[in-house]
Order: structure tokens, then sequence, then C-alpha cells
């Protein structure tokens, strides 16, 4: 990514963050958050809140214009703009600090999920946008080549078209290059397994209107376990709630998406 | 609120809705949903996203600049900037939609929360805050002269110094003059309720750091069913979900913000 100063930045969507036709939600919002933290004193993204306007496009320019708002001694919120060929595709607000610093009571009444071990798991190798099983218009998901992620078969059914009606998906994940995710990252991991809603009911394209990611702790080394899960579906809107828990079993952060399941086009 | 032409507004925020020393942060954000509305050409707040820089002070007036960002035929986002005396408060991007022509899919895995009749509920003249409990300040929290909240006795026992460790508060909630609260409303409903957290810790103020709210169908008539719980407080962070059932049995909204636990000034 390039600054052209004043906060302004150019980037490229890279081909190899897709989910078919458009670029992971996910993955173009940790663009906008590099951007976003190379302009804040603070290192750690606390709050990151996304509405998405229109879809990116792959393989095209970015142009980020981020704002700093407030820079204070404990949190320091910035605004930036993110649109292709003058076009704006997504706003985000993002409020950081220092976890590292964070100083309080703690209670922790959850638990990463419950999943079998790695290898009873489901590789990205499956399942929709996969090399093996192509999008209706012939797309791969090119995400799922960045990220091993390995899913839980007892969420998996729907893949064979057996749902279960949990709406819950689940499963490990780490970079496929063995490098250890950090926070920014949580965008990209808060958006990389396939929707919750496909356990609930048939659609093609789950679009993101809003997508909030909490970030709680750094991530420790290794294997992140994920849990994805939506319990209203309704008039074709849902919520996707993500919880990410590291190799430790600290939880590193959560998500909560408003999303629309749209018909199939096959 | 005034109009002050090219998405400007003022307005004034009421003494009457403090939880305190500051006013409550849902309040302050219905204030400026209600300028967004005002600016944008579809009538139901979808999603709403706010990030909190300074204190809101009582009874000055605040200062609101919307930016119609981009209005569809399906959505339409919006951002505002809610100044005081020229320092900005808060932040909130906004996306508007149409719930009564929305079609798709349902599945509703939710319901409801288990609560107590209304009348062995406890009114609001109960618990930190109240006429009959003031804050260490001496202030009242006047807000909860605005809403009747009943709250459910089996998640009161923080009140007395007994927490259960569960970190839930729920309970019934309608307007005290007796209005249906509307889609507009649920800003202020999501943060009408004693934190959760005190279910698990002691503390003082627990000043929000993002707030995003999402809309899902129009209220029923009657009262509402609140639950508001905290699952994962670490180093004094905090998430607190709320969820608004209508008398219908309804999902009306969902909320989610990022919180801090502050030592109580006593």
């Amino acid at each position: 990514m390039e600054s052209l100063g004043e906060g302004r930045y150019r980037g490229l969507v890279s081909p190899g963050y897709s989910i078919g036709e458009y670029p992971n939600g996910g993955y173009v919002l940790s663009i906008a958050l590099r951007a976003v933290a190379a302009e804040l004193p603070l290192p750690d993204p606390l709050a990151v809140s996304a509405h998405y306007l229109t879809p990116s496009v792959h393989g095209a320019p970015v142009d980020l214009a981020v704002e700093v708002i407030r820079a204070g001694r404990g949190t320091a919120t910035a605004e930036a703009r993110c649109s292709q060929d003058g076009v704006e595709r997504f706003r985000i607000l993002a409020t950081f600090g220092d976890l590292g610093r964070a100083d309080g009571a703690t209670a922790e009444l959850g638990a990463p999920p419950e999943m079998p071990p790695l290898e009873d798991c489901l590789g990205s190798d499956v399942g929709p946008g996969s090399a093996g099983d192509p999008m209706p218009n012939g797309l791969v998901a090119t995400v799922r080549e960045r990220f091993d992620n390995r899913v839980d078969p007892a969420t998996a059914g729907w893949i064979r078209g057996e749902r279960t009606g949990r709406g819950v998906i689940q499963g490990y994940a780490r970079f496929r290059d063995g490098r250890d995710a950090d926070l920014m990252a949580m965008m990209l991991i808060a958006d990389s397994f396939p929707p919750a809603v496909f356990d609930l009911a048939t659609g093609g394209w789950v679009p993101t209107i809003e997508l909030t990611v909490h970030c709680r702790a750094h991530p420790a080394p290794g294997w992140l376990r994920c849990r994805f899960s939506t319990s209203h579906l309704r008039d074709g809107y849902l919520e996707e709630d993500g919880e990410v828990w590291d190799s430790a079993g600290t939880l590193v952060c959560q998500s909560r998406q408003l999303a629309r399941l749209n018909r199939a086009r096959r």
C-alpha cells in the first residue's frame, strides 16, 4: 500500500482473496484498517465498524482517505472512506487502543468451541467455492487458498444438502503460509468461513450490510478456533456472530454482521 | 430539533435522560439518528454504529452534520458528526432500508427471555441511580423517569450486592408516558437498563466505546421484553449484547456494545 500523504493511501484489491464474483468483505476491510493504523498513535484495533455501500471489484486499485477524528491517551478514533475508481465501496469507523496496557477486572463465562481434533476436520478443499466445487459462475473462492480453514464436520452437513438447522459453522483457521495471525488479521478471519446461514436455508451470495469486529486480546501463536452462528433469519435479513479463540483458550475477537441472504442464481 | 439546511441540525441534550453525570449514550444516539432519518429516503434504521469520542454534557445544544453517503433503492447509508460547543462527541454510520418490503427466508432459533409476570418484577424506583438510591455524586439517572423498566428479580441480586455471576440483566420496558416504541426508540431501549456487567463485577461508570444496533422488525404495541448479557469481561473491557422482543414474541432489535468497566469512585 502506497502513502500519498495527508491520510491518503492507495492499495490494490488482490484477486487472491475472492469469494467468487466479489472480494471477501473482511479482506477489503483489512486493507482499509492498515491505512487507519498507519495514521493512529495507538497499536490495537478495539472496535471496527464497516458499512458496505457497493461491492468492491477484483484487481483494481482502492483509494483510502483516513480522517483522524480524535486521538486521546487511551483511545483513538478514525474514519476511512474506501473507493475504487471514484465510487465509494464502504466506509469504516475504527477505535484503537493498547490492549497491552489494559487493566481491570476479568470474568470469562465463555469457552472455546468444542471441536474434534484438527485431523478429523474438513480441509479448505471441500464445499462451495473450493477448487473441487466452483461457484455457479465458475469462480473459485481464492480466499480459501490464503487460509487453511478446517471445518468441524458436525457443522458441515449443509455442503451435502443436509442442514442441521442449528445455524452454526465452526472450525480451525490459520494462514496457509504458516505465519501467525495478529489482531489486524482478525478482520479477515472473521469473514473467512462460509456463511453460517447456509446451515439454515439455501441461498446464493450473502452480502454484508454492516460488520463490526471487537478485538479483545493478542492471539497466541498457532491454530485459531472459530465459531460462527446465525440465530435470527427474518425475511432474508440475518445476523452472523463470530468468536475467535486462540490456541491458549483466550477469546481474541468477536464479530457481528448484518447481512442479506440472496437467492441462489443456479 | 431544528434544521439549519444542508444536512445540519441543532438539538438539545435534555437533562431528562441522564444516567448520572452524563447523558445516556443511547439517548444522544437517538437524537443523531433523527437527523439522519430526515435526510434519507428510506424509513427504517437497519444498522446503526456509533463510536463515542468524548462524553456528551447535559442541557447543552448538540450540532449534527449529516452526510448522505449513498442512497440506493434497497438501502441508504449516511454518516453523522455530533458535536457540542465545537467538540465532537460521537460519530455514527447508519444504514437505512424498508423492513416493510423485506422478502426472503425466515428461521428463528431464538425466543423471548423467560421472565416472571410483570407484577413480580422490580420497578424503576429501585437500584443505583433511582430516586431512592442516588449515585455517589448525588445525581439520579433521570432516564429511568422516561422508561418504565421492570427488572426480573432473578437478575437483580447485584443491587443488594448479591451477584449471580451470570452476567445477565433482563426485564420489561416501555415508555412511561404510554406511547408505543418505534424502531427509532430502539437506540434508547438498547441502553436503558443497568449494565449487565454489574452482575459480574463491581464498578462505577461503564462508558461505551462503540455501540451497534440492528433493527429487525417493527415492534408490536405493548411491553417490550429485553435481555442484556455480558459474557467476556477481560482487563476491564466488556461486550454487552442486547435483544429486544416485542409483545408478539418477535425479535425487533439486537445490540452489541464494547465498553469499559471503570472503578467506582465511592
